[in-house]
């Protein structure tokens, strides 16, 4: 066990610096303004929670959670999702809210023994979550304001793919009835979009040929408009009719929105939450291979906290966006440097002032002790800026005699 | 050890319901946007950081550090202040760029036991770091910048006190040379202001009448201009004067900043960290028992990172400032409900959307199932504001049949 070297940090997590920051604080606002303007207030709760409730109710593999001990013994986890803690908050301080809550948050969260994967232990997300309503309204809701999330977050081109839990559900126990571990082994290799892998499964399990002809078909469940109806067709179970029949009404109200063309079904998709229990989704931006978002609807989840109700909601990747947009999608003020000996000094500080007041630039001020040398070193550049000691300025302002 | 209840959070932390978040997030906003004009750049580092350098460096009682260990067995903490994890920073991330660097920072820090006492274990900071920068032109412009954080975050009355780790230990050096004992029992009844208990050890230290004199007129050197002149008188000793010195230097510039009317010297302050090596600072408001904010220098930490230099900064407690702010501090945007049956959905999405789109309003969208009684259900109260199901609206679109 060597002593780490002073300049290291532990491993999987990350300094963020200046121009990082601004990208990821300037989608943290225009995300949070959106989900405010569509009625959704901010609440933040603690980076540590109880094992016991908290933990538990999160649905991040045991492994996966980062814990540690209060002084009395109990078992504390720093916080691996949101929803979670806001079904807590749901069902305690906003327990005499008459729902629907409409809430958001902005947060990071810790995920264990990532690093191996190469993945990030500590990271953000941004969400909401609409705790009250159990219609299909609320989950278009839901996908619409992930959309405009997404929108005022910078991200030009996506697809929201919406599946429904009930739906795999459903047809696997029509079809495979009490063969979990077969039902098990289909769901993961459709989790990990592996369908060689989903096919090849089907076959070894010497299935009548309409059987196998219904599980291959799911394959093709993706698509608009008309894969309500042709799935319909492949499940007579009555879950998965239900699932059915919810996400087409949910697809109806996304076209009411006017947001269908970023929308499809996919009817392969399994949330990445044990949790969900309806309508899930995921959002996909162009070029990047995972997921934006994620989402969906999640029923049992405030019964475990003592005030049951339905509820469904959404978390942004924060840091996957913060790779998708552009790097200038975020203006950053210019800089002013104000160089001055002290017999200026009043003046060259007032003149800060005045121009901070102003608030489009950042102003630097600077004692300059030889002036005689100062102005030889500003190197005038091709773009126009100015160019000191490495740093960049718009303008520099010389008060010395 | 009982199974905490569901509802239950862990002991001294705490969730913010949406009203206390609009708050805390408008003070964070207001002071970080400060700082940037003043040419302050925002980063961000990690929750976790290694107890062997972080922690160690931070300067928290080692007791009030909370510890997890990861994987391969090293200890970790949660961050307890920016300073030390900004010093790392600097002196790896960014040991190319040249100084001064001026880092800006808002972020949750953990304190373990605080609750036994009361206090949150988690709570909020606000601040810089000056680094590079040994004169007093620096020191003065942190603590302007400090003024100018307070009064963007709403803090209307309030009084920096100024004072230097080196008058009182070059003073003490000076009358109770080898006392060391005597020296730190002097400094903790300073440091808990308990002016009488200085008082009384100082009786009970059988000094010279004139050494007593002395030391019981340190009391009095809180003030304004005159009280660079008085200490001069007061101490010989080398450290001491220098330590005078340039804190006259950092009041002369001060003044010409133009906010000398909210800072008192106060020669008798004892600054809450041990990293601290010059100029010391606590911000004061009018009403409240607690510091605001605390600065100052600290010029041996970068050298434990590999990259000796001068630095100096300031945190915003952010969380008293919260108590502070009057509770209409900031103002939210107006609800506008807008109810509509499933024959005007898309007129009602489309007028949600343009309503948005204007973005000085917050809009819910509701289904509504049972039209007929809808609207007997909205009262209108004497603010002009409409309640509905205990919520309230600015307005209430009906688009009901």
């Amino acid at each position: 066990m060597s002593k780490p070297k002073v300049f290291e940090k532990p491993i999987g997590v990350k300094d963020y610096l200046p121009e990082a920051v601004a990208k990821l604080r300037a989608i943290e606002f225009r995300v949070l303004a959106c989900m405010e303007r569509w009625g959704y207030n901010q609440i933040i709760t603690p980076t540590l929670e109880y094992y016991d409730t908290v933990g538990v109710a999160s649905s991040t593999e045991d492994k996966k959670l980062f814990k540690l001990l209060d002084r009395k013994g109990k078992t504390l986890v720093l916080r691996s999702e949101l929803t979670a803690p806001i079904a807590r908050v749901a069902s305690s301080l906003l327990k005499e809210v008459a729902f629907p809550l409409r809430l958001s948050y902005h947060s990071n969260v810790f995920r264990a023994i990532e690093e191996e994967a190469g993945r990030d232990s500590e990271f953000f997300q941004t969400g909401v979550e609409l705790v009250g309503d159990a219609s299909s309204e609320a989950d278009a809701e839901v996908v619409a304001l992930a959309i405009a999330s997404l929108q005022a977050a910078g991200v030009d081109t996506f697809k929201i793919a919406l599946g429904h839990v009930g739906f795999l559900n459903g047809l696997f126990q029509e079809t495979l009835q009490g063969r979990t571990d077969a039902q098990q082994a289909l769901k993961e290799h459709l989790l990990n979009r592996d369908y060689v892998g989903y096919r090849e499964a089907i076959k070894s399990l010497a299935l009548s040929p309409e059987v196998e002809r219904e599980l291959v078909g799911v394959l093709r469940l993706r698509g608009g408009d008309e894969i309500c109806e042709q799935a319909r067709m492949v499940s007579q179970d009555p879950i998965a009719q239900d699932a059915i029949r919810h996400l087409c009404e949910v697809w109806d109200v996304l076209k009411a929105y006017g947001v269908s063309e970023h929308v499809v079904i996919d009817l392969t998709m399994i949330g990445d939450f044990s949790y969900y229990t309806g309508m899930t989704f995921e959002g996909y931006a162009a070029d990047l291979g995972f997921p934006v978002c994620s989402g969906g609807r999640y029923d049992n989840l405030l019964s475990q906290f003592g005030r049951p109700a339905p509820a469904t909601g959404f978390a942004l990747k924060t840091n996957r966006i913060l790779e998708v947009i552009g790097k200038d999608a975020v203006e950053q003020p210019g800089r002013v440097l104000i160089a001055y000996d002290a017999e200026h000094r009043e003046e060259a500080l007032k003149l800060a002032k005045d121009k901070r007041k102003r608030g489009d630039v950042s102003v630097i001020t600077q004692l300059v002790t030889e002036p005689a040398s100062w102005t030889d070193r500003v190197v005038k550049r091709e773009d126009g800026l100015l160019e000191l000691y490495g740093a960049l300025y718009k303008d520099i302002v010389t008060l010395v005699h």
